[in-house]
């Protein structure tokens, strides 16, 4: 919102720190701001920790020998602005939906960051080792993703015995998450001119039965290490048509599976296979999900620190980066992620608060 | 093909005149060149017409106070080039397949462009009066074809007791036209991310039930006249999806409706509602058809001239243009209309002559 915004202040209440990172605009590509805020606070506010800057990432670390490491992961930027700044605030600790903080960021991720910031700068002697990885460019293609970069060229960055995603979750450990998958099923037919269309086979006629076999589909609910997974089937695209006087011979038809992470990329493209049998599928893009992986000592600190809840992350989020590097692996941040994304997002102070404590409670 | 071609014969074979003007590149728009080359071998050669030029149409008629007036009418343009120029020639007056003369515009229509011309030249007393028009833009969007242009500016050079395109019939008399229509078909949901998918609705599952009330559709046959009309309904587009992980809110089905001329389009469009009973539909675009009217004196002397032989018509051609104005109205002309707009286009030599010989035989 300003090119030298007011210096942050990481040992404040977490609440206005997210209310001061709101008001740094970040959309994906542009973090070069916040970033500068981040890594300049960290300095001179957290003297105790290896301080490095990837690009628009800012990495921190303790070293302090401890037998265990986590990681503490948040992306600093947003979606594009959808008249959603500066940061809008509503309500009070004494009324009855407390005080909440509205805008971009509020919810996806900038509560998270918030946290993770405040626990670097108060928590120099943590019971556990810390890396703290801020990063760029999340909410765009998988190829840009600043986790990725830093996983291919600073990947000492990314070890521990934990990650923690600050992925909005209600304030409660969401772990794992469930793998995607998108297919293109292809129908062909034979062009001809509408006016003698019996001459022609139509393509688009023929997706009539695969969208059938979606819309009656029955998704699997499934239950692991307690936690509850449910899966989905959604078409998310169609599309073919030649002219308007044309019998069109292709028509493709675009559908996004979200599969437990009891199976793999590869069970789930089986699976997928199965339910379109007969018909021409090539899978486009597939991200495997992640186990939760709560039976590991970290993980298990980590949700008696929660009060020992836990439950199934649905959405696909960066906690499966970690999964892959063998890592347990949860998503813990304020704000509800169905608010994620849209012009109302807004998360109340108190679970930004609340976060923070569990986290303290953790690491204390 | 070349800026200055060389004058065109109209008095010599049509089936040379023909392949001449297919050598005068003319795609829609681009006309100049074989409209200069019609109107100067009017000038030269038929000195008893009154000719005009509008635009890149070219205009002639006699004036011999007869009591009926015929119009024949021709476009002049083509569609893109396809790797089908220049002209080349197969097989001889002597072979199996005859003479065959293949290369754009050859089948779609400078066959019947050249049987007009040469009729032009050389019926200098027809028995009807004859109006020539020869017209610009036919292939591309409805508001810039040239016989739309001269029915706003010259209506009276389209007045007449019977209209005779030369679009390609294989040589035989098509007559009226079947209507079209075009409808769209809409389906709305409830956007959600596919990761909830349950909190959605999917419009692209919608589509599924109005695909299969198409792929089950059985199309009318009817009877006019004693000639068949055989009707359709295609899909022709089909759209949808926001995102590759958005459970989608809308989807449109696009349908072409051919129709034979005992309907009225506004007939078409309850028809259509009924089948599509419980969805949104709206019309996007919608042709009458034209019937075939050969009760009438000229048409039935032309009927006679062709052998006693006529065929429906079930492509849409601009003869409905001249059905509107309350012309009995026809398609005559060399080649197979399947072959029109491919790159294989090719005809006959001795079917142009034949069409040639019906006309000679009806205006002498």
């Amino acid at each position: 919102m300003t090119s030298s915004p007011a210096p942050l202040d990481l040992t404040a209440d977490p609440a206005e720190l997210t209310a001061a990172l709101v008001d740094i605009e970040s959309v994906s590509g542009d973090e070069a701001a916040i970033a500068d805020a981040v890594q300049a606070a960290l300095w001179a506010q957290a003297p105790h920790l290896e301080v490095i800057r990837d690009g628009d990432a800012v990495l921190a670390r303790t070293n302090l020998g401890r037998d265990s490491r986590a990681v503490l992961a948040g992306h600093l930027d947003t979606v594009p602005v959808n008249e959603n700044l500066p940061l809008r605030r509503t309500g009070s600790a004494d009324s009855a939906d407390g005080e909440v903080l509205h805008g971009l960021g509020t919810v996806d991720m900038k509560g998270g960051v918030a946290v993770f910031l405040h626990l670097a700068a108060t928590l120099p002697r943590p019971r556990h080792d810390v890396t703290f990885v801020f990063y760029d460019c999340e909410e765009v293609e998988a190829a840009r993703n600043g986790l990725g970069r830093i996983e291919r060229t600073l990947p000492e960055w990314l070890r521990g015995e934990l990650a923690i995603v600050g992925e909005p979750s209600n304030a409660a450990i969401e772990a794992g998450c469930q793998g995607t998958m998108r297919v293109e099923l292809r129908c062909t037919g034979t062009r001809a001119h509408t006016a003698r269309g019996w001459m022609g086979v139509n393509a688009i006629h023929a997706l009539g039965e695969p969208l059938a076999r979606l819309a009656s589909y029955q998704a699997r609910v499934v239950d692991i290490d307690g936690l509850t997974y449910r899966e989905g089937l959604q078409a998310v695209g169609i599309g073919g048509g030649v002219a308007g006087n044309v019998v069109p011979d292709e028509a493709v038809l675009s559908v996004n599976h979200r599969f437990a992470p009891d199976r793999s990329a590869a069970d789930a493209e089986a699976h997928l296979r199965e339910v379109f049998d007969g018909y021409e599928l090539s899978v486009v893009d597939s991200s495997p999900g992640a186990l939760p992986g709560l039976g590991a000592p970290a993980a298990a600190e980590l949700v008696a620190a929660a009060g020992g809840k836990a439950a199934a992350k649905l959405g696909w989020t960066d906690v499966s980066r970690f999964a892959a590097l063998g890592m347990p692996a949860v998503n813990l941040g304020p704000g509800d992620p169905t608010l994620a994304h849209t012009r109302q997002e807004h998360v109340r102070a108190d679970e930004i608060r609340a976060v923070a404590e569990t986290l303290r409670t953790f690491l204390r």
